[in-house]
């Protein structure tokens, strides 16, 4: 089977082949839109010396870091949220970082894994937009092909140890039935991420411009009829470990995320 | 005993001691802050031929509309919301209409009540107040002695008979924060008008300009920092009653609620 054959054939639902599929370079998008009946979430791998504190760093700052995972010194699966999980190879896309620098994004992170690594897996907002979506919510940034903004926020995480930092926020611009609704449909799911922290005035998370998000990526308008509606994001752990200056530090590139076996659960209705 | 030390000795959370001062005339305040363990309602008399007509209206209106009960014909009281109830005397203010025209406004409508009269109690937004307050949300109208502002909006309700017209709303002034937390502890009760309708964007509800409220009551200011919420009102059943051009309806007046003997539900923990 050529490759355009295979890619065809690949059935994007399916999170084990949307794994295969990855690890093997035949699929090397976004993984938004893919495996969408299953739990996605954040990689953050650190070296087992910090990885008691991050956890704790975690569960002190559950909004923005809810807790799917933890792995095993130097073990690249989790079989506790994948079969057949190689954490090194399978979202398809990584940031390493060595005393907080951004050294390498590689596709495949094997070359740089370690014996003492820690895995987390850390919910993450793809999985809650698969939930608005059924829920009716119209999620504009989608139908563009594009991407949430993040931000950087004025308010402090609660520190552990050597991580700390500002709260990063996801925001998607939403009417305000479609708000009202996204607040309550992500209230009832803690685990990617929970209620929004924060709507409607970016100034009250002290983002003096929606033109200026983090990384400078995702969609930043807000058109006539909507508002900004602000979540809670995993990055908040990506900025910590940045500024731990830890030696070795992993994480996922942005928009690969971890593909779980976990199924999405069903949503009550609202 | 004296007016004043009659007053003094009333226990104000007391829902049968607060009817009683009201009936004789000795509590002549908004009701808004009195019997804040009970649930309070909106009062809606119409002739018996209007009855079904209106109570198919509040059941396809329910954000609106809540219904707690519904009388007898002719009956003063209800049994099934208060044990001593005159709904002719109790709410210490009335609004009589005859053909859709506002002809009294007396504090004891009994002068003016019908043996084909059916009373019928809707659900009212101080119950959600007091509810909110538990919840940690700062309601600044009523720090400031006044109650929420009401619009009407350019949404059309689900018409039934002689029934129909635009949908009112009440609105208040929040934070961020305190907006979801709000949204989050209200739509857990449907009886008390839900979840807000709207918020942030006036506009959405067809409102060009806070400060033109239904009547002109109440607190109409959004401070920076702050967001209006809209959520929707039983003076929604008030409008529809005029429009209806009934030959005589009578509501409680502004404020002047009816007090019930049912306790206002625990909240869970948002």
């Amino acid at each position: 089977m050529n490759d355009a054959a295979s890619l065809a054939a690949l059935d994007h639902s399916d999170p084990r082949a949307m794994r295969r599929a990855i690890r093997d370079g035949r699929f090397t998008g976004f993984t938004n839109l893919v495996a969408r009946g299953h739990v996605q979430g954040n990689l953050i791998a650190v070296p087992a010396v910090h990885a008691d504190d991050f956890e704790a760093y975690a569960r002190a700052n559950p909004e923005a870091l809810p807790l799917l995972g933890r792995g095993e010194p130097g073990r690249r699966d989790m079989p506790g949220i994948a079969d057949d999980l190689d954490i090194a190879r399978d979202t398809g896309g990584y940031m390493v970082f060595r005393d907080g620098e951004l050294v390498d994004t590689p596709r495949d992170a094997s070359a740089h894994w370690r014996d003492d690594l820690v895995p987390f897996v850390i919910g993450c907002s793809f999985s809650f937009e698969a939930l608005l979506q059924r829920a009716g919510v119209r999620l504009r940034h989608l139908e563009e092909g594009d991407v949430s903004a993040m931000y950087e926020t004025t308010r402090e995480t609660v520190p552990v140890g050597p991580f700390g930092g500002k709260l990063i926020v996801s925001m998607r611009a939403l009417t305000p039935a479609d708000a009202i609704r996204a607040t309550l449909v992500s209230a009832r799911h803690p685990g990617f991420h929970g209620a929004p922290v924060s709507l409607g005035l970016p100034e009250d998370l002290g983002i003096a411009s929606l033109e200026d998000s983090y990384g400078g990526h995702g969609m930043k308008r807000v058109l006539p009829g909507e508002l900004p509606v602000f979540w809670a994001c995993g990055a908040t752990g990506q900025n910590a470990l940045r500024a731990a200056r830890l030696p070795l530090a992993i994480t996922h590139y942005k928009a690969h995320m971890v593909i779980t076996d976990l199924p999405l659960p069903e949503d009550m209705p609202s």
